[in-house]
């Protein structure tokens, strides 16, 4: 679900911020961009010896990894079932919409066709990864002329797997049968569809009231920030668009937005919590918090209550959006290399599979195994101990400071958060003696020292955000892969000899954005600034359009905003 | 098929044609006309004494009907499977995203919405229609949640019956299963992501060229103007677009055009089929004339030369648009009132069904039974000689010759046609002599006289602009139908007594475009006046800017067309 949440991903520069305002005058520019000189590669004896690099997965991950891949020395193989890539924070907003689905998709043909590198892409699915023979077998998702041509193997050297999520439904039964997703193009366009189908069902001459208000009683299951834009937008279509249109049901619609925790938006601020609630109620949407889904019928949900109380509620259309689970081809491949007791992919800090040795996983199907300092603690302190005297100084630990921060980021947050200076300090200070500048600790004291640091461990979220930086984190160490085989630039292998080749990967973290509806947003960027209104909605405008893959796309993204302030949105059940 | 046939109804003025150079100035006109004051009628005692009006359908006629009717005196009800109105004649550019499926369609209730009037619209499909009991029975076409309340029945007093045509297979085995058709919005958005689906798929990497060859062989059946402007669309597509993101395969595609006749666009001016033909050879699509389809299989199609030859092409895609046929309810219909023989419903010279006192038809669905000079020759002598002589004088037709020519509209092409002045002249030809001015004819000779002006009778083609041509002149004949009651203005009733209340509906032409692709239009206007290129594209531009049905979709259609010269079109698969 949080795949979804509002992400602007890289570097935002001030002068971008501003091209919702000039963005007229990208024609030009636009126009000159669309006409790359760059022809495929001629194909040379050099190929055979090229890495193989398949990607799978043409997301967040996929995209901005090939769009970062510069080095020519590997021969690329796309694999995805989509041949685009689609800007997924906007996804919400096609569902009522406010902007169309087209808009925001961009084929990935022509992001590949920019490059000056020799990239294939093959719009199938990857059915099974078979790791040991380094293969990957794949189906195409639309083959019905092919007569048993459906299914083909792609060899590799390097695997990378960007194939996202799928939602959750918990098994939950009735949910997969009768509610609407929204992760995919398609499924903000079928959500559309329907919303219509519901109004123009409830406008029938042989209906009874209680049946329209039925149909017309949409709910959203979580309170996530897709939960949350989606029923926002919906309120927006309903109160700004249909009920002109189908003025003699509009007294009988109702949106009720279910969340089993507390509270919605629990990841953000609670300011924005707070103010994004008491708008909700203020509009009528029925906020039910503590409210767990236990089944779906075709037209009754039931939940339960925090109180045991289980109850029915009639409902129209339905929108799924509790989380993310791991898709069927991900938990085969999980069992082939070890991994059959965990719930996610999990890689290193390097993105790297466990388990494989040429196998990468980013984006939403994977979550990083963050090393614990406990488990390396001994490896540590003998590293860091060089003259071996069983004790480790200030001296000693000033050394490898830097190397630890760099492996355990940890061990630097959980600095932050104590606002010590070094580990030196913090060591100091587990002595008990602040003031003493010649420390000496044994393997216990130190262990002792660093014995809360692992608790500042926490999974990044399942964001365009995160996504959209490993993507181009791993792009960039296959740029730099044979130089950093000669020079390794990472830190210090503990348990090892020598160093990493590469530094491991780091979030960092820009900010977010929760669309509340009614030309509000509430931005939550980096250091607690918290923003709520008008002025954050038009950040997002800003943002959302400068963070467009292309300028074909900023264009229609921006005038879809502008024809739903002048005309409305459409209604045409199409 | 002829239906989607290039069409500019009404009374197309110059200012309107420079609309496209002036569409930026509109959005101030725009936005007042999208908040107009006008509100639903409160429903009053009145409402049981108005007559119940039923539309089928909201296409061109329909909508045509629907957006000129004013009178307040009917309670209108309007039941259509699609909720909004489609511009049909850009269905072709839809194929291929020239123009997006959303920019030519306008919600039937945004129409509705602006008008003073009380009118209802249903989304559902008529299934039934009962004229002896005047009730229309209706299924929704999307009811998976209403539990056996998907049928319903309205009354009427007046029907209209608007519902068009479908597709025409002419029984040939395998066309329905395996061809495209293109007379929906959905149809061309299947063409489309069917385009993108044979290129994806023939790149996929475990398939022989000849494989690829055979998928990328596109197939359009009919050399109509649907078919010729796909066509040349696909043909502007591949080469613009597609071939730049498909390099590998740009060898393999071919397009085939097959047509029964001997000439492709055969209803046009021969320059211009000429100037189609040689352009198409030039650019390599194989135009087969005499060309008939037989058999139709998932991969290949069998036609019949004239020759008696028979050969089967492997394909990848077909579009069938060979013309079109008649719908199942209105055959069940025609039945009811006694016109099972016929090969289309047939309605009088004012649009009302043969057989029926208060059901209308019109557009594609119907065909105007023009009414024989020759059925009713003796009626028209005996009314036409007044004083009973047995005889008719120069002075008694002259005094008829205007209700003649209103009632029998080939009467007056045949004056035309022969460069006649009046039918006294056509009387005095036929005595052999054109000199003496007091003529007198008996009942043969005025029969011999006129023996020859039935041939000039035609069919309407089955275009947008006939079909909004009806709907004008029917919702006009529904505004002064009170009036008319009192003070008829038809012609004579040449068969029974007084005066037949209105003028019967006559087709103003206005002129016929045809798309050749690589921005050349042909065009034909009244007068034979034939034009055909680049300026023939921008008047087609123009005048489908102006045509369209609302500020939103024509801002939205010219939008697309300049996105299109700027970026290309989309090649995603959504």
């Amino acid at each position: 679900m949080r795949r979804f949440s509002r992400a602007f991903h890289e570097y935002p520069s001030i002068s971008k911020l501003l091209v919702v305002f000039s963005v007229s005058g990208g024609g030009l520019v636009a126009y000159a961009e669309s006409n790359p000189g760059a022809q495929a590669v001629i194909e040379t004896d050099a190929e055979s010896k090229r890495k193989k690099v398949v990607v799978l997965g043409t997301g967040w991950a996929g995209t901005s990894f090939l769009k970062n891949l510069k080095h020519p020395s590997y021969d690329v193989q796309v694999i995805s079932p989509r041949n685009y890539f689609a800007f997924t924070p906007l996804l919400p907003s096609v569902t009522c919409g406010t902007v169309e689905a087209r808009s925001i998709v961009e084929p990935i043909r022509r992001i590949i066709e920019k490059k000056n590198m020799d990239i294939r892409f093959q719009e199938a699915e990857c059915i099974r990864i078979d790791a040991e023979n380094k293969k990957v077998y794949c189906r195409t998702n639309n083959g019905f002329h092919l007569h048993g041509k459906e299914e083909f193997v792609v060899d590799y050297d390097y695997l990378v797997i960007a194939i996202g999520a799928r939602s959750n439904t918990f098994n939950i039964p009735g949910v997969e049968e009768n509610c609407h997703f929204l992760k995919e193009v398609e499924d903000a366009q079928k959500i559309r569809r329907s919303v219509i189908d519901c109004f123009e069902r409830a406008n029938l001459s042989n209906l009874s009231d209680d049946e329209r208000k039925r149909i017309l009683h949409f709910v959203v299951v979580g309170g996530g920030p897709t939960g949350v834009e989606f029923a926002a937008e919906l309120y927006d279509f309903i109160n700004e668009d249909l009920v002109k249109l189908y003025p003699r049901v509009e007294e009988l619609v109702s949106i009720t937005l279910l969340e089993a925790a507390d509270h919605i938006l629990n990841m953000f601020d609670k300011r924005i919590t707070e103010f994004a609630e008491s708008k909700f109620r203020r509009e009528g949407i029925d906020l039910k918090t503590g409210s767990m889904v236990v089944k779906v019928s075709d037209t009754e949900i039931t939940t339960k209550e925090r109180s045991g109380e289980v109850s029915s509620i009639p409902y129209g259309m339905a929108v799924w959006s509790t989380g993310i689970g791991t898709r069927p081809v991900i938990r085969d491949f999980m069992k082939q290399v070890g991994q059959a007791n965990r719930r996610a992919l999990a890689t290193d800090e390097w993105l790297r599979v466990e388990g494989t040795d040429s196998v990468y996983a980013l984006g939403d199907c994977a979550t990083i195994n963050q090393r614990k300092v406990m488990e390396d603690i001994a490896a540590i302190f003998s590293k860091a101990d060089r003259d071996n005297s069983g004790t480790l100084t200030a001296g000693e630990a000033r050394e490898v400071i830097s190397d630890i921060c760099e492996r355990y980021p940890q061990v630097e947050l959980h600095l932050k958060n104590k606002k010590l200076k070094d580990i030196v300090d913090l060591l100091k200070e587990s002595k008990g003696d602040i003031q003493k500048e010649a420390i000496e600790l044994n393997i216990e004291e130190f262990k002792a020292a660093l014995s809360q640091v692992d608790s500042q461990m926490k999974n990044l979220p399942a964001t365009a955000q995160v996504a959209a930086q490993q993507g181009t984190y791993l792009a960039d160490c296959f740029n730099r892969m044979e130089e950093c085989e000669k020079y390794p630039e990472g830190p210090l292998r503990f348990r090892g000899s020598g160093r990493h080749r590469f530094r491991p990967f780091r979030y960092k973290h820009l900010g977010q954005f929760a669309p509340l509806g009614g030309e509000q947003t509430a931005a939550q960027l980096p250091g607690d600034w918290v923003s709520i209104g008008r002025s954050s909605q038009w950040l997002w405008y800003s943002v959302y359009a400068s963070k467009q893959v292309s300028w074909r796309t900023r264009m229609l993204v921006v005038s879809d905003w502008g024809r739903r302030f002048i005309f409305g949105r459409d209604s045409s059940r199409i």
